[in-house]
């Protein structure tokens, strides 16, 4: 546990939260700041920076307790669609530094949904610029 | 396999792609529309439809399959930071009806980099709501 973070004292019940799920290695709880109607967070309770730090068996959990609760926010929501998102590192949008995956219920009434496309599909990338990121990628994975 | 789905296309050779990573469930390529310079997606060979419907081993192995493309894109191509996005449903974004992670690599160089923040945060929500929304998903998660 990290003695400052925010997360990890939402875990140890020590910080108040709406929670949702719980498990072995897993909690998840309301987005108090939430982009839907019922946007959540899932979190390892082991203390992990993000997704480059968080062990494979801690992701492998969060990632199905996020499953889990999206099914039953799109039942018992009404929700038209869900999404998942990630964010490692500030430059990606993080804010709280300990591993989380937001579940974001979507609505077609957009006044239970409040997100704008963060980026403009079809439009169609430079082939050669994606080559070259491929390949840089493809090389080096292991 | 479905005969009429491009990414089934894809993971079978049919189709070309800029393969980034194979094992013996998942498959990693480029993203032809990138919405950031080594913008890829992560799929399973299965053929499922969305979050809801694809089973729990294959959604650990594309998580974990993105986790170690996402590192490699980081240093390789140098990005500030990295976004998981799944999305489930035509109302959250999803056009290719074959599960798929996002795997994409942030930039402060805005050259590199064409994302939108999808929501504002910080603004706080409305608290009657979200604990009611707590209440209706967590009675109902198994």
């Amino acid at each position: 546990m990290a003695d400052q973070c925010v997360f990890c004292g939402i875990v140890a019940g020590r910080i108040p939260s709406h929670k949702v799920a719980e498990d072995d290695s897993t909690f998840a709880f309301m987005d108090v700041n939430p982009a839907s109607d019922g946007h959540l967070l899932v979190v390892p309770k082991r203390h992990s920076r993000d997704l480059l730090d968080i062990p494979p068996d801690d992701l492998s959990a969060v990632t199905l307790t996020a499953q889990r609760v999206a099914r039953k926010a799109i039942t018992e929501l009404g929700a038209d669609g869900v999404n998942l998102l990630n964010c490692c590192g500030a430059d990606a949008w993080q804010t709280v530094f300990h591993f989380h995956l937001h579940v974001i219920p979507r609505y077609v009434d957009k006044g239970r949904d409040r997100l704008l496309l963060p980026w403009k599909p079809g439009v169609a990338g430079d082939r050669v610029s994606i080559e070259r990121s491929a390949q840089r990628v493809s090389s080096a994975v292991t």
